[in-house]
């Protein structure tokens, strides 16, 4: 567990616990949404990680006489005292799975349950969601672009804090990476853990081919070998290929590559790849690190780079060009006497205005295909039967529709928390892996490319379109007889 | 202190300490210095900051059974094993003090001591410096462009992780923010917290005017209302002037403010200005927030938005414009048999080459205007003499010469750790954010402009110059002798 997870709240979600202690509120039921507006870096989908550590987060929310003792200097009320002391989540939480794609205005964790504690774990559950989330994204956009070769996270140095490193690598395994240099990642999480040689090593002796030799005789067949620290071909590569023969081939040994980390890698990987193969060594993988992304990957494999590997750090463990998810967390429902009243915020700005209504989030897949043909938000008195037709409705643009069978529908939203107690079976980090993997080819690949893809369709049932536009409509005539006064 | 944080290093660092020792190397004096190569958009200085967590984590690395255990089914050796279970921190460390404006290619953190410790806190040292000196950088910026308005720190929802949000908060307060909203920032670092309203207030509400009511029945002359859930000047401008009215009014009190926080925030303020003056509350502030940063508010500034404070979110804490500070941590010298050896890494990117020596780092200030003329870096036996003319020398464009008199050099760099033990009075927070202030001051303006700052010198002594040069000319030659062979 983080340090201060317990109390990782905003000021203002203890000013509205007492505000609605103050009021008799505090226990008038709401549901609240987590969802996000805009897909990072322009992409077609995000992938939902963060919801182990949010279930440890949530379990975890307690107020020690420390904290009471704080706040009771600030001039909280008693009544908000006591009822933190006497804390118990009791929230119903559902939520996508981590390794879902998941997309924009869409819920992807919902939170049911008295006002007083819904609306405090705002905080904590989009710091979450929103951080875990935005790296799995980046990492499985660079996992497509390496097409099957080796990606390796090594971002720690340049993450922003510790948890940003370590949560960070979880989430980039999540997207699709195959193993973090960083030890506590590994210690925590069972990441697999790869160690990278450094220039410091070479620096240390006095010269690069005694490096490279101490090295491989510690390391063997396992001993990956930093050639740029000088000048890459005309002495890393020399020297490399000089300390495999003297040191491995001996011992039967075979190498198992070397790492270069500046220049224009691309000529430098082919240069490097013939002079191994010329000198016997065509099993020797070459591994590029420095600042790459996605966008340089992609740019190198197509120019032909010789290169079997990726160590990805900073535009990784950043998501350096795009680094926020923007996940909101909006009250979508309140309940009076048994009564449910849909919420509804109506901004300005035409993309802010919310959904209203506690809702189901249904993905129907084609039988044929197995392809993911459009999600469906619809009330929760509402079902999708996959044995009728089922018609389709943007909610933007009304007047595309389009008629669909041969389908089945999926909920998306699993039940994780009922009353404040975990009912959700947390799955092991290698079953959310290829969960991932599964769900993401279960997409177009018109939906899936990096370039303008397809909008997936995130459709309403024409109820909930019906409560939405009907309530639009009754703010702006309230505004307009605001307005005569 | 932040979990994992005792053992927070890249797995190459144990696999470099396991060679070492295998090499009878464990023991060899080394030197590393930290430094970055670019300045975070584009700007003329970075603001140092995380240097007191730096401090509590270098004290705090220890390898519980758990880890020794651990690290044993990895197959690390029994003398690494033996080594970590007595580890005892033994390195000198220097430092900049927190709110230093640095500068590229200069040593912010220096460390001297056993080749084994040197190595192995690279990942936490970097990880740390790099996270806050980044957000404090930005931080500044964006204080900069508010030109002494208030600017609030609201970014945990979207940090990169808990401590993200955390220490960020401490970093954006360093570069002189005015208050956090998240409450551990408070609790942890004593930063003042400030209490925002949420939609989800106004949305619980039958409607806007009764939550605008009860919040100011709480909250008097603090409560802030936030006008934009429903439409900013229809509807909720103007039901905060009724609630200010009826609420606040007959007893005497005048109304804290309003925040927008969606639409055309500069016409929207210089409506709300309009209206809120003509109700007789020309003293009520207005607070914009949404996805500011300071290119955003220095543009609303300058279209005359009346607005009196800013609160900033993901902006700030992701430093989202430019994520990453690019610090890096290389060796520069080594010892052997009392010699000292002048290390360097010759790169094929040329802006990848270190500058080796143990060195200092002096900064030359003009003693009629107080102003910084100068960073000049030395090696550790020269002094730069006050009395004396001193002629600065640009390392990169040699013919570029200043001789300069009548200034002070002092040194930045403090010595912070001595054998491990820590021998530096860390200042209070507060301290630490009036000497940023101060020494922001110290710099030129034309260094201090967001467009196109001058770049402020770090020159070098004639003796590093030549030590530089002749290291560069000695590895050509050998990769010369090398490309004969």
């Amino acid at each position: 567990m983080s340090f201060y997870s317990d109390i990782f709240a905003d000021y203002n979600c203890f000013a509205t616990a007492e505000g609605l202690l103050g009021a008799g509120m505090e226990n008038v039921k709401v549901t609240y949404d987590m969802f996000f507006r805009e897909i990072p870096d322009k992409g077609g989908f995000a992938v939902m990680a963060g919801l182990e550590q949010l279930i440890e987060r949530l379990q975890n929310i307690k107020f020690d006489k420390d904290a009471i003792e704080d706040l009771k200097s600030k001039g909280f009320s008693d009544k908000l005292l006591e009822y933190l002391e006497n804390f118990k989540f009791r929230c119903d939480v559902y939520a996508m799975p981590e390794g879902t794609p998941v997309f924009p205005n869409e819920p992807i964790v919902k939170v049911h349950g008295p006002a007083i504690q819904a609306q405090f774990i705002e905080t904590i559950l989009l710091n979450t969601i929103n951080h875990q989330t935005l790296i799995a994204t980046k990492a499985n956009r660079i996992v497509r672009a390496a097409s099957g070769r080796q990606v390796i996270e090594m971002g720690a140095r340049r993450a922003q804090g510790l948890d940003a490193a370590i949560d960070g690598a979880r989430a980039a395994y999540i997207g699709g990476f195959n193993a973090t240099t960083l030890y506590p990642a590994y210690k925590k999480y069972g990441i697999p853990v790869a160690t990278m040689m450094s220039h410091g090593w070479v620096q240390l002796f006095e010269s690069e081919i005694d490096a490279f030799k101490v090295y491989l005789e510690e390391h063997g067949e396992n001993g990956m070998l930093l050639v740029d620290t000088y000048d890459t071909l005309d002495s890393g590569v020399k020297n490399a290929i000089r300390a495999f023969n003297e040191v491995l081939v001996p011992q039967g040994l075979r190498p198992a590559g070397i790492i270069i980390d500046s220049g224009d890698m691309t000529y430098l990987s082919k240069r490097a790849r013939r002079m191994l193969d010329e000198a016997g060594f065509p099993d020797c993988d070459i591994y590029a690190s420095n600042s790459l992304d996605e966008i340089l990957i992609k740019d190198m494999l197509n120019q032909g780079a010789k290169i079997d590997g990726f160590v990805v750090g900073e535009k990784l463990i950043t998501s350096a060009s795009s680094p926020v998810l923007d996940g909101v967390y909006k009250l979508c429902e309140t309940e009076k006497n048994g009564d449910k009243i849909p919420a509804i915020m109506v901004s300005n700005n035409v993309n802010k205005i919310t959904t209203p209504c506690s809702k189901r989030v249904w993905r129907l897949f084609d039988m044929d295909t197995g392809k993911a043909i459009a999600d469906v938000l619809t009330t929760e008195d509402e079902n999708i039967d996959n044995e009728k037709t089922y018609s389709l409705f943007d909610p933007d643009f009304t007047w595309k529709r389009k008629t669909v069978d041969n389908f089945v529908a999926r909920e998306m939203l699993v039940t994780v928390f009922r009353k404040g107690e975990c009912v959700y079976t947390v799955p092991s980090l290698e079953e959310v892996c290829s969960y991932c993997n599964e769900q993401v080819s279960s997409l177009w690949e018109e939906v899936v490319r990096f370039e303008n893809p397809h909008r997936y369709y995130v459709d309403f049932s024409g109820k909930l379109w019906g409560i939405k536009q009907s309530l639009i409509e009754k703010i702006m005539h309230q505004n307009d007889v605001i307005g005569e006064n």
